[in-house]
Parts: C-alpha cells; sequence; structure tokens
C-alpha cells in the first residue's frame, strides 16, 4: 500500500494530492479499505465523480423511465445488472457496495444510517444508477478561466428547490433541484458553451438570472449547501443538479434505497474529457 | 376534410405538398382516415419523424435499459405510459394504434401481418417507443449543401449490419446496423458537426471509411435498403440506424410487438430543429 495507515480513517484529497495517487482504482482501493471516509472532491483531478442512487427492481423500471424523460437532471452514466455488484462500464470492476466512502440507507424514506460500506445490505434484487456530478464541468469552467464561487470560499455548492416540475414517471415525481454559481455577465456565454459541450454531467444551464422565475425566494438562502457572495456584474446561473434524483426518490418513499453521502461520490475510471460531445 | 377522399387510399407526399397540407396534426389525422397509407417520407417538411417499437411491460425495462445503452443507435424521444395508446409529448393527443400509415405485428419473432390501423389488437401492457429517424438529420444536411445520394437517386438508404456489438441489457443483444452516405472528402468535416448537432438522431457517424473495418464485406451489397453509388473522391460515410432497435428486439422474439412499417413513420410535432443541441 503507498497510503499509510492512519487510524483516524480519513485520507483527504490534499494527502492523496501529496502521496501522488491520483489513479482511480489505487484510490478506489484505498476507499474499499475504509482508509478513506470523507469527501471525494479534489480527488483523481480529471475524472468524473458519479452520484449514485440504488432501488429494489420493483421500482428500477420508473425510476429510468424518469432518467429518460429528465435527462439534464438524471444523466444516467451507467445502470448495474439486477443483483450485481460490480460495475462493467464507467469504473470496470469497482464494487458499489464498498468503494464509496460513505453510503446513507433508507426505508420508507427515512434515513436509517450511515456507512463506509453497504456488503452486509446487499440484495438480489437491487439496481444500481450511476448519475453524473457536476464536478465535472466545474473543473471545465476552472480550466475556461471562469472562477467557482464555492470552491473559491471553500464552502458546498448552493442548491434550491425550484417551481419547475420534473416529467413525472410512473411513481416518480417531483420539483427541479438546481445548483447556483454566480458567473460574471462577460463570462456567460463562454459558460453556457464550456457546460454545453457535457449534457452527461447536467449540460447547460437550465436558468440564467431572476432568480424568482423558477421560483427561488431567497437567493442568499439555499435548501441544501452553502449560500455564497454574488458581486457586483455577477449574475446567479443555475445548472440542474443531481440531488433531484435523490430528492423524488425520497418524495417517493421507497421501502429501501441505498445511495452515497453527500460529497462522497464514486470516482470512476471516466476522464471529464470524455464525457464532451 | 381538406383532402380528397381517393378510393386507392394513398395521398403520397407530393400530393399533400401541392395541397399545401404540411402541418402535423392534419396528415396525423388524414393517416387515422386512412387516405394515406404510404411511406411518409418528404411529408411535413421540417418536423421530426419517429421510429415505432411496441412491447408488452415484460420487456419494457430491459428495452429502455437497451436503449440506455445504446443512445446513438436508440435515440429515445419518448415512451408512453403503460397502456396509454396517447402520446404526450412529442406529438401530444397523437393516437399510436391508428395515425402511423402502416404497421407491423410480429409474435414470437415472426412477422403476421401489416396493417393501417392496430386499434384491435391493443393490449393494456403494451408500452411504445418512439425512436429518433435519421430524416431529421438528412434535412439539415441537405440545408448545409450536401447532398444525399439515396435521396437524389430516388431509392432507399442501404443498411448494413455490422461487426460492432451493442451493449446488451437483459434479454436484448445483438450487432449494430448502420446506414451508409456517400460524402465527398471536402465535405466529410461538415457532415460530422451537422449531425453532432443531433445526438437526438443518432448524432455523429459511427464510422468513416473502409467498411471492412466494422464487418462489411461489400458495401455494394447491403443487407437492407438499397445500394448507392460511390464516386470517386467520395468516402462511404457510416451512422448508427434505427432499424437497430428492431433487429435486436427480433432476436429475441418477444411474444408479442408492433413496429411500423419500413419507411412508414409517426410524423411528430417536434421540428427538427428542437432536436439540435
Amino acid at each position: 500500500m503507498a497510503v499509510d495507515d492512519r487510524s483516524d480513517g480519513n485520507i483527504t484529497a490534499q494527502q492523496l494530492a501529496q502521496l501522488g495517487i491520483t489513479d482511480p482504482v489505487k484510490v478506489r482501493e484505498t476507499i474499499r479499505e475504509e482508509k478513506i471516509t470523507g469527501p471525494t472532491s479534489g480527488m483523481c483531478p480529471g475524472y468524473a465523480q458519479a452520484n449514485l442512487v440504488v432501488l429494489p427492481k420493483e421500482y428500477a423500471y420508473d425510476f429510468l423511465l424518469f432518467t429518460q424523460r429528465n435527462p439534464k437532471s438524471c444523466p444516467v452514466l451507467e445502470v448495474s445488472e439486477e443483483g450485481d455488484r460490480y460495475l462493467r462500464r464507467i469504473a470496470p470492476g469497482a464494487d458499489i457496495a464498498s468503494e464509496i466512502p460513505k453510503y446513507r440507507i433508507y426505508e420508507k424514506g427515512v434515513l436509517t444510517g450511515e456507512y463506509t460500506n453497504v456488503e452486509s445490505f446487499w440484495r438480489k434484487d437491487l439496481v444500481s444508477f450511476l448519475i453524473g456530478c457536476s464536478f465535472s464541468f466545474e473543473s471545465e469552467l476552472l480550466d475556461a478561466g471562469i472562477e467557482v464561487r464555492h470552491i473559491s470560499m471553500g464552502c458546498n455548492v448552493p442548491m434550491y428547490i425550484t417551481n419547475i416540475e420534473c416529467e413525472p414517471a410512473g411513481i416518480f415525481s417531483g420539483k427541479m433541484v438546481v445548483s447556483m454559481r454566480p458567473i460574471p455577465y462577460e463570462q456567460i456565454v463562454k459558460a453556457v458553451t464550456v457546460t454545453g459541450q457535457m449534457p452527461k454531467v447536467h449540460g447547460t444551464p437550465i436558468h440564467i438570472g431572476d432568480p424568482s422565475v423558477i421560483g427561488i425566494k431567497d437567493v442568499n438562502k439555499p435548501d441544501f449547501g452553502d449560500a455564497v457572495s454574488i458581486m457586483p456584474g455577477e449574475v446567479p446561473v443555475f445548472w440542474c443538479c443531481g440531488v433531484t434524483p435523490q430528492s423524488v426518490v425520497m418524495n417517493v418513499k421507497p421501502s429501501f434505497c441505498i445511495t452515497h453521502a453527500p460529497g462522497h461520490m464514486l470516482i470512476t475510471d471516466v476522464k471529464n474529457t470524455e464525457l464532451k460531445n
């Protein structure tokens, strides 16, 4: 093992970088060994990270149809075989039940626990959905010279429940959740074109400007995450958010559901550049 | 009725154009009245047309997953509610069972009949999949000044079974079927960028040049459709083809399946330009 065996069980992104460990396979191995149990932001720069929703098969058709009807909110990167814990496409061989630093388990919509490993909860009827994450387009925004405010501020992205109804599918329905990044007027067009090249990670913004148009009463009071400063000459720009599918699933209160814990993502073998059109 | 009541039951695209009928709702109404029973090519210029696959619900999850894993071959425009004959998105209110000029019914993979109306065969467990069609990008190619050879020749596009395996999903698997259009060297880049703007109708080519690389032995002997001339200075360019999902479904021999008859498509209310990124 190239990483040290820390007793506090949390090697950070900074420490990984200092150790020169940037290979997703190696980092997932370290996660499986529970030496990384914290947020994955900043780990394996250049590689896409993914949101996780695991549902019993009885819900899988409706949920897959929901993702088909709401591709900007729910860009599916991979769907596992029923009961199969191992991925085949975005992280071949990765164990869904152990290679994410932290999981949440919900029963009938109620959070019943957080775990660093969910092998003991695995069932033969579970289907895993891996959904694209805005981390990928944020690194492209930074590369394009566009500041990403919550990264500069070292906090979580602000997220809001809008008045926009998702296209319902079977038992799944709900409002769209969006994330917001303040962008200077002169960089808005660039921000649209850069993110538009990446439809597998939410793509173009869903709204630019006045938050009230999409039902956001106070942009300084996000429903999830942290508020960020909007400077003079900057416009709030809103993108579809990977919290939408989780929020919609929770509305439905399925008998059983596993998700990643917020910020504790699956690190894939897919480079961000491969997600471009 | 603005269209004449022809006894031979086949108003052509040319006749529709002469009558100045270009509204999809009006044309679908005429189709429902069985006054149009022929191919839809050239009808309602500027509007997208769609392929149809109708399957019992028991097959729907695997098929939807197949389309998710093979988006270039199977770009889904709409999935109906189970048992619902009426569309809601790409042609709101359109009756799937009567507003396509000709249908095919397959039982256990065997073609059991062609019909101009399938209302009497409808069942409460049927799910309809409407899949994007290359007609949409062909009109964009023409607009961009790129000749589409099979249109110039007045024949069907040549289609080939390749050696490329689709990503399997549940019971569905099979080889990718492609269509071919010869493009002059100096227009290949333009053909890639024009079609790349339309991922909902197969998007960029899957292969450019030597047909043998993708398992095509003789480009002059297509597996479906008609051979077209390839002139000196032209390169065969291959796109994913909407025949793939039908071909894959036939491999599986489902107990029951309805499709459109080749060339007899659903005319949608969606403009081709709306299918652009």
